[in-house]
């Protein structure tokens, strides 16, 4: 751009550096914002009430320095969801890792694309590596591989369409005319991203069978063994078999020996959807809750939830990469072609795609497999201590004995439950209020790097507090607490 | 954590500040070498060759500390492609504004979710309202809306999507069974991610049907209305028309007021796929070229492209807003939700999303309307410069006018054309090689800030030093130069 032109001197880092020295001062004074915001998160709701703002958000016609955009953008900060509160305890959604945030910036600058090798060289290849290395790592074999993809909704998405297509052949002729429903099955408790997947691959929502779940939240392999019969019997076509590994709300595992020996009886495409349990692998200690997994077909694992990893980082593992080839690849002959990789953009469900790599290889190395596995474990401790509390309090229900660090409890009815995750905002816990087997419950998700065993002390003396004043008894419901408990971790 | 785990000090900036120091001084660090990095940009090729790595990217036992792996990035951020170069001009790929490089360093940092307003208060609102904003300044009318995707690809599979929804009421039951087959139609031109759309959506990638371009690469509206008037004589079902405004390989703008008005009488779903070219909608002096576009019922609009927000920042546009809730919405009951807002996950193929609204809202802030209008002029600049030396050049074939800034060239064959790319990659000009029409050709794309009228001159003596060596002369075939310029531009 010629130097009449109007934008702003900072509007970008010029590659002979002549305005190395503005850019850097504008970067100081974010990086100081950042640091302020950061260092004082415990001093912020973990879930700030939403103020309101009267800014007009519209496009100035002239340029407004980037100082006075980041004080304007202050009040937006400050009402963000504040995960790095030691009581952020409601979602998988934890803090940043240092080297998240990092690699997201240098992402941001060098701004390469994963569409094709030609757009990314070195960070289409590094992705190949270590998607590979992590498909060997649950067990994958020899053929394995994997890509990023922007959330687990994607990488669900895309794991169900190869199935489709594997099963069906049905890539370039579609899905109308035939004459048999594909149908695929997963349990009840299964994300919603399933169904999506299914109402977007054009099976219909409906083409999810939900097979019911035992007490603690698994599958019911005799549920299941009895859908696919009773599918077949009715001329429906099942093509495939959806496990979690971590579910939404107890965060339970299936039975996955049980159910991959199932798929392969049957002939159907196994995924497990270990979006959140996949982490569980890095622990030596707890690894054996996924066994089974060696045997899917596809894995979904996101990084982005328990090792802490910035979002987006999912990914998709496949224990036949070349498959993606075959039953996937829709070419762009736009692009150039490398000898020793295929474009990434090609057998994704998504084109452009920044280098999300950086920020999970950086923090893999920086964490090592010893700090993957404490993450795990830390979160596996502080769910010993939030049973031992519950076992305590025989007011609170618990919706299913934890297989990973997730908790459901509630209190005699929906509105003191919900009555109750107020009262505890107040108090900087947030733990969320999904809906599970028509109820309310509250949900603590116990991922977060900060909390310690003496915040949850905290947690239940608030929750004793709001019971004392409601008067709230024992639930004689409740008297099998301990059987609940007794199988747990 | 207790202090004792094997996480590195710097795993997290923890939320009472007590590292804040450690921190900051990684930062520094990674701050350091991205302003090396950057500003000697014009010192590495736009393109580097690929050295190879020996590097083992395996996962350590241990922690490797933050400065090792800054160094260790360092020959994989020398051989990243680098868009800063004033001679990257090969693909719709630019530079990334500074805005964005702090935005996405902010979102990272407290890793937001646009999956909920509960887990992105600030910023679910804050995308609602820009992009209504956006959707708006497109022309689309008091009921618009948008949201952000990862990338144009998604942004088209949304599109597609909801249009097939809306047309044949398939989200729950699905396509087969259905008598007659949905097909869609889209220029010859179109990107291929509508191909993969079709695919991914159960229609078969068959279901495009491609209509010729003329010799602007533009839609024929003729061989369209002979197209769907024989589907529908062959009983199939015409649901969707996708027009493209830049197309990805010469630019080229399908003539969208004609188009609008075939859908509107055949009853089809209205797609503009904008994705490079509705930037131009910026420039009070080329906002003409998109006429017709605020007829579209959708528009993909990439800020990632033209407008340089770093990737990804790709936007799907809708007249109506409304009918995602009632065409697309799948409900996950484990999230709060808002009063004032539907929570975006539930409408999005995406769930889990970072505020990649960030970026784009500082930029658009940073830049002004002034300064996205002089990035889109600036561009179409550089292409009169570029064309002024093609008409000198006759020995050189041009693909098609350009509508806006790009163009594709190429000498008597196909080998020549890819040798030239590589002589002017080695003088650090990068230009893509796309096939097209059934050849190779040189295609630049005139996006890039800092790329001057100089470097067109600069590029076009490399060219004339190349066909010197070689002994090319001017090809009979070309003696049209004249006319295939007399309506550019």
């Amino acid at each position: 751009m010629n130097s009449s032109a109007p934008l702003p001197e900072t509007a970008f880092l010029r590659p002979d550096g002549s305005n190395r020295e503005a850019i850097a001062a504008v970067a100081q004074l974010a990086l100081e914002q950042l640091l302020n915001l950061g260092s004082q998160a415990d001093q912020r709701s973990p879930v700030p009430t939403w103020q309101g703002s009267e800014r007009h958000v519209g496009i100035p016609a002239q340029s407004v320095p980037l100082p006075d955009l980041l004080q304007q953008l202050e009040p937006l900060l400050a009402q963000a969801m504040n995960p790095a509160n030691p009581g952020y305890l409601g979602h998988m959604d934890p803090v940043a890792s240092t080297a998240s945030v990092i690699g997201d910036a240098i992402a941001a600058l060098l701004n390469n694309n994963l569409l094709s090798v030609e757009m990314s060289p070195s960070f289409s290849r590094l992705e190949t590596a270590v998607l590979r290395e992590l498909a060997q790592r649950f067990g994958l074999g020899d053929e394995a591989g994997g890509l990023l993809l922007s959330g687990g909704s994607l990488a669900n998405l895309q794991a169900i369409a190869l199935a489709r297509n594997w099963a069906l052949q049905v890539q370039e002729t579609g899905l109308a005319g035939l004459t048999q429903r594909p149908i695929l099955f997963a349990s009840e408790a299964a994300h919603t991203s399933i169904q999506k997947a299914a109402m977007l691959l054009g099976l219909g929502s409906q083409a999810v069978i939900p097979i019911a779940t035992d007490r603690r939240g698994r599958m019911q392999v005799a549920a299941l063994t009895e859908a696919i019969a009773s599918a077949r019997r009715q001329g429906q076509r099942p093509f495939c078999l959806v496990a979690t590994a971590g579910t939404t709300v107890t965060g339970s595992i299936d039975p996955l020996p049980e159910l991959s020996a199932i798929a392969r009886t049957e002939g159907l495409w196994f995924h497990v959807d270990a979006s959140y349990g996949g982490a569980v692998i890095f622990s030596p200690r707890y690894a054996h809750k996924l066994q089974g997994i060696e045997q899917a077909n596809s894995v979904t694992f996101n990084p982005q939830k328990w090792l802490c990893v910035a979002k987006t980082s999912a990914s998709l593992l496949l224990r036949d990469w070349s498959l993606l080839t075959e039953h996937f690849r829709i070419a762009a002959p736009y692009m150039g072609e490398a000898d020793d990789l295929i474009n990434l953009g090609e057998v994704s469900v998504q084109g452009t795609r920044p280098a999300d790599i950086l920020k999970l290889w950086l923090t893999l190395q920086h964490f090592g497999d010893r700090g993957c596995a404490a993450l795990v474990e830390h979160g596996l401790r502080l769910c010993r201590c939030f049973v031992a509390e519950l076992r305590q309090r025989p007011q609170i229900q618990v919706a299913t004995p934890p297989d990973l660090n997730i908790l459901c409890f509630r209190l005699a009815s929906d509105r003191l439950t919900a009555e109750l995750q107020q009262f505890l905002l107040d108090r900087y816990f947030f733990l969320s209020l999904p809906r599970f087997r028509d109820r309310l419950w509250l949900k603590a998700v116990l991922v977060n790097p900060f909390t310690t065993p003496e915040h949850i002390r905290q947690l239940f003396g608030a929750i004793d507090a709001f019971c004392r004043d409601r008067q709230i008894q024992p639930d004689p419901q409740s008297q099998d607490n301990e059987i609940t408990y007794s199988q747990s971790l």
